[in-house]
C-alpha cells in the first residue's frame, strides 16, 4: 500500500468512518479496486492531506461543488456527514443548500436539501419511520 | 428603493465594490435594470445578509460552486476579488480550484487557475504586460 | 408575509394549487422554511408577477429549461402540470421535449418524457395501474 | 437533396437567412459538409416543420434551452434573431433570460444578456462603437 | 418506413436487439412515436451507418460522453450491453469509467460504475439475488 | 520526482510533446506547481500507463468527453493533437464530433467543430493566416 493511501484512508477515516467502510467493501470497489484506491489516494492521500486549507473549510466545497452540480448522489451525503463530524452545524449546510440557489438555481437547491433531508433534520429515527408509514 | 436592495447594496460594496460599480454601470444593467437589482436584492439582500453563514464560508463557497459548475467567467473573478478582500489567502484561492478537480475534473479547475490567473499571482501588472508583450 | 410571497403564492396557487401545497408542507420546507419562502418570493413574486411576459411563455419557457438541463425531478413534473392547466396541449408538451433533444441531445428528451409520462398520456389512471402490475 | 433537407432549408431561411448563409459557408461547414447538412434536416426538416408547436413556441424552447445551459455562443445568438424576426419583443427575450436564472442561476441569465447584448438593445450600432472606443 | 429507418433498425438489433425490442414498445415510445422513429432514424440510420469509424469506436464515444455527463440511465446501459456485444472487454469498459474520472471527477465515474456494476461483474445473477437479500 | 510523475511525463510526451512544454512551463504551472505535477501524474502516471486500455481508445474516449461536456477548450485541443499523433484520421475525429450530437446535442457538436477546426483541416497554415486576413 502506498504512503499516499495510507494518508488518505487516514483522513477520509477521521471525515467519514461509516461510510468509508461501506464504500471499500461495496461492489463497485469489488469491481473496480484500483478505483476505489484511487478514489482514496487522489482525494485524500493528495489534496485533502495538505495543509494550504483546513478540513473544515475544503467540506464547505465539497458540498458547494457537489450540490452545485446538481450531484446529489451518495458523494453529497458523505460529505454532509463528514462535515457534520467537523463541527459544522446543520443549519449552515442548509444555508450553504440555500445560497447555491445564485449559482446553479432553485431545482439543484431543492434537489440537495431532498436528498440530505435526513441527515440534516433533527426529528429522530423512529418520528421519520412513522411518517413515512403515514402515522407521523 | 427596497430595504432588500439597501441591504444587498452594503453587503456587495463590503466585497467588491470596483465590481459592483462597474456592474452597476455596465450595458447589461442598462438593458435589464430589473434584473441588476434583482441581482443584488436576491443574492446579496436576501441570502448573504443572513447570519447562518459567514462571509468568509459564503465566499468560499461561491468559489467552489462557480468553478465546478466550469464558469469561469466575471463572477468567478468577482468572488475570488471579494474573498482576497475578506482574508482569504490566494494560496487557499488556488486550494479550492485545485480540489474541484475531485468533483468536476481537471479541466474544471484548470480553466478557472487559468481564468484568474491574473487575480491570484503576485506578479505586479507592469511584469505581466511585459510578459505578454513578449519581452518578459 | 411581505407583499412578494403573497403576489408569489397568488400565481403559484393559479399554476399549480395541488403540488404548491404538498410543497409548503413537505419536509423540505420544514427544514429550510426561508428557503420554502424565497422559492415562491423571487420565482413567482418576483419574476412570474411581471407583465412582460405572458404565463403560457413562461411555462413553455420552464419546461424547456429544466428539460435541456436534463433535471426531470419534481420541477419538472410541476411545470408540466402548470402548463396543462393553462391550456398547453399534451402534445405541444410532448413537442417541446422532442425538440430539446437538438439542443441537449437524445437522452434528455427521453429521460424528460420517461419522467412525466404518466402526465402526458390519456391513459387513465386504472389503466395504468392494471399495466405496472403486468396485467395490462 | 432530400425533401428533409429542403424543407429543413425553408424554414431555416425563413428564420435566419442571414445567419444560414454564414453557416452554410462557414469553414465548419467546409470540414463536415453531412454534418451542416443534418444541422438542417434533423433540426429544421424534421422537427420545426411539425405542425405540433409553433414557430414562435419554438423559438421561446430554443432560447430558453440554449440560455439554460449556459450555452450562449452562435446558437444562442442565431435563435435571438430568429425570434425578433418572427415577432417575439425584445423585452420578452430579456424577459427569458431573467426568468432562466429561477432553473439556472443568475451566472446563466447574466451570461446570456451579456452575449445577446447588441441584438437586444436598441442603441444604434454608431453609438455602440463609440463607447466601446471610450468616447460615448 | 424511410430507408433511414430501415438501415437504422439494423444496426441497432445488432447492437442491442433486447434493449430495441423493450424500446420500440415502452411507453415512451406509445406517447412519442414519432421521437421513437427519429431516436432510431438519427442516431443509427444517419450517423452510425457511415464508415467513417467503426462500431467499436463509436461504442467507446457514446460511453465516453455519456459517463462523463453523469448520464446513468438506460442509454449508458444499453452502450455498455451493445460495446459488450461487439467484443469490449468489461475490463475496458470499467477503464474508460475511470478515465472519465479525469475529465468529469470522481462522483460520475463512481455513479456510472454503480449504474452499470451488473452488466460489468462476471458475477451470476443468482448470487447477486443472495447478496441482496443479505445472504451471499 | 515521483515514479508516476516520470511515468506520466513519459506518455504525455509520447501524446502531445509541444503541448507538454507549453504546459509545464505556463503561467497555470508557475501558479500551482504541485497542481500541474497532479496533472500529469493522476491522469497520464496512473490511468494512461495502465495496459487495461489501449492509446488509441483512450483518445477516442478523452475526445468524446470533453466534446460532450461542451468543454472546447486547450484539454479538447490537446487530445485533438494527441490522437492525431497516434495514427487517429482526422476524419474520424470529426465523425466523434458528429456522433456527440446524439448525446449532448448540436451546440456542443458544432462549438467541438469551430474550436478544433484548424487541427482538422488539410488546409494550410499559410492559407489560414490569409484567410483570416481576409484576404483569403
Amino acid at each position: 500500500m502506498s504512503e499516499r493511501y495510507l494518508r488518505g484512508i487516514e483522513i477520509a477515516e477521521q471525515l467519514a468512518s461509516d461510510n468509508l467502510d461501506e464504500f471499500l467493501t461495496s461492489r463497485v470497489a469489488e469491481l473496480a479496486p484500483d478505483f476505489a484506491r484511487m478514489a482514496i489516494e487522489f482525494p485524500f492521500g493528495d489534496l485533502y492531506s495538505r495543509d494550504q486549507l483546513d478540513l473544515r473549510s475544503r467540506e464547505l466545497v465539497a458540498i458547494a461543488a457537489l450540490a452545485a452540480m446538481n450531484d446529489c448522489g451518495p458523494q453529497l451525503r458523505m460529505h454532509v456527514r463528514a462535515a457534520t463530524r467537523l463541527g459544522v452545524e446543520k443549519t449552515e449546510i442548509v444555508e450553504i443548500f440555500m445560497q447555491v440557489a445564485i449559482y446553479s438555481g432553485f431545482p439543484a437547491a431543492l434537489n440537495a436539501l431532498t436528498s440530505c433531508h435526513d441527515l440534516l433534520t433533527d426529528e429522530c429515527p423512529r418520528q421519520a419511520a412513522r411518517r413515512v408509514a403515514g402515522q407521523g
